[in-house]
């Protein structure tokens, strides 16, 4: 299973009005940022959410049922947008110890939520359950074809609006987005994945030569804590040649300050990923090299920021 | 004293290089904001404070004096940033309750912080006796041709990144930005300065036929809260027939909210004040009819957003 550059572009076509274009601007000679977090739910995620709806949709596949998903994050708020939007229920599987303001926020969104388990494999299981019994659409938060399709739509975005770029640093959850904008992008460009050093899900998948279950934790978790890459993304790394880049905790934390200080964007941890690599020198552009960052989350709490 | 379209155009290429091009998004059919948040300091201020400054060096007029402004807001920070790119010394005059914050950033820019009088007039004489002193470059907040030429500034980018547009929605303290969109844009589009009811300087000029001092207050008096238009704003709103708009205080705070919580924009009461004309049906626009909204300060403390 796995996508390819026409899969993004229908996916592209069929998205079109339910997401926003998402703007970049270069903030110093050389260094892109594409701002995805000012996207619908305030993160990439809705692109792939609508994508594999829509395409159900068309293939008879979407009922009554609506959707289910299991996730406390950014793909349940898309989930459940995108359900939404298109006038289909949504419920989303969470773990009982899912943060209240994001249970909060999936509520004000119509979703039924249900708290299940002490964690996100068994908030999944039951999705699935609930799926095999009633017929609902499953949405994966990144192994799904039509999700990677989806998310690639970010990179059709980048070579539309950025004249000319090297190299596109990615943070890496479970690698939908990443694999996605590979896809797209092909060989005009670089795309690297940044990951924190304690949620590598890729780093070990390419270390392993498969996608490996791993421990996962620290300030990024909440986004990026995928205990194993997607088999379609870890396709794509090969295909592609994805690179990958570990960052610190430290990094991330100083990188998160400065998007904040320096550049007035407030994002999540995982969202400051990608820029931590270049603000903490782990990856260092070449001299004239063009780089761009995607800045793909805004779900924080703005109170931490300062 | 006015500024006319050649004027901006001459500080468009003035601060090429100096200044963020910022992005603009549709957020929704017809909705575009122009994201001036996101430029160097914050706000849309470094594009006047690099035309003085340049001109002035052009001129022989930026001595190692440097410059001094009075400021405990956008406008210094901007005069501190740009005589800090440029390599010569800020004397910054501020009320002696301005906010310890703002203080500390202004000081982290390099900035001689001086801090005089209880209010804005005590600080800004004390920076003309200042300037008759010593020679350094006396930066006004929004009165001076330059400062009013390089906010326009924004208004040529709008042309190029914007298709069509029918209106531009501004919120106006001085009114040096709406001044300088209304001369860059002319005949084009339609521009409406957007006033807190309790800072409602242009409001005020308009109804006596000239600039009249008045007092100021509320929620975002201290980036909108000039007590008399400029007369060079004003002067270019009889000329290019800028509306005014009145929102209310309880606008502003929902508009700002909604900023954070749907469109992911961390950002000043001031820089919330244009779209709370759109928010709260102030301006109701006609069908069809295409409106940019500046959002122009990300000057806040992000734990007040929630």
């Amino acid at each position: 299973m796995t996508v390819n550059v026409q899969d993004v572009r229908a996916a592209a076509e069929r998205i079109t009005g339910r997401v926003r274009r998402t703007p970049v601007i270069e903030v110093s000679p050389g260094i892109v940022f594409k701002l995805e977090l000012l996207q619908h739910t305030g993160s990439f995620k809705p692109r792939g959410a609508f994508n594999r709806l829509l395409l159900a949709k068309e293939n008879g596949e979407l009922t009554g049922q609506g959707v289910v998903a299991a996730s406390g994050g950014n793909a349940g708020l898309a989930s459940a947008y995108a359900a939404r939007e298109l006038g289909v229920p949504a419920r989303i599987f969470v773990p009982v110890n899912a943060p209240a303001p994001k249970v909060a926020k999936l509520r004000t969104l119509g979703a039924d939520v249900v708290q299940v388990g002490n964690e996100y494999a068994e908030a999944y299981a039951a999705a699935v359950i609930s799926r095999d019994e009633t017929d609902a659409l499953l949405v994966h938060a990144f192994d799904q074809p039509e999700i990677v399709a989806g998310q690639g739509t970010v990179g059709l975005e980048l070579l539309e609006q950025v004249e000319a770029f090297d190299t596109v640093l990615v943070a890496v959850g479970g690698g939908g987005l990443v694999a996605g904008i590979a896809t797209a992008i092909g060989d005009r460009a670089k795309v690297i994945g940044v990951e924190p050093v304690l949620a590598p899900a890729l780093h070990r998948a390419l270390e392993a030569g498969q996608p490996v279950d791993g421990p996962v934790g620290g300030v990024a978790a909440d986004s990026l804590g995928a205990r194993r890459l997607g088999d379609i993304a870890f396709a794509v790394a090969q295909k592609e040649g994805i690179g990958s880049l570990l960052v610190e905790e430290e990094a991330i934390i100083a990188a998160r300050s400065k998007l904040w200080h320096d550049y007035h964007l407030a994002v999540e941890h995982g969202a400051a990923t990608a820029f931590a690599a270049l603000d903490s020198a782990v990856y260092q552009p070449a001299d004239g090299e063009r780089v761009v960052v995607l800045v793909c989350g805004a779900n924080t709490d703005p109170a931490t920021l300062p």
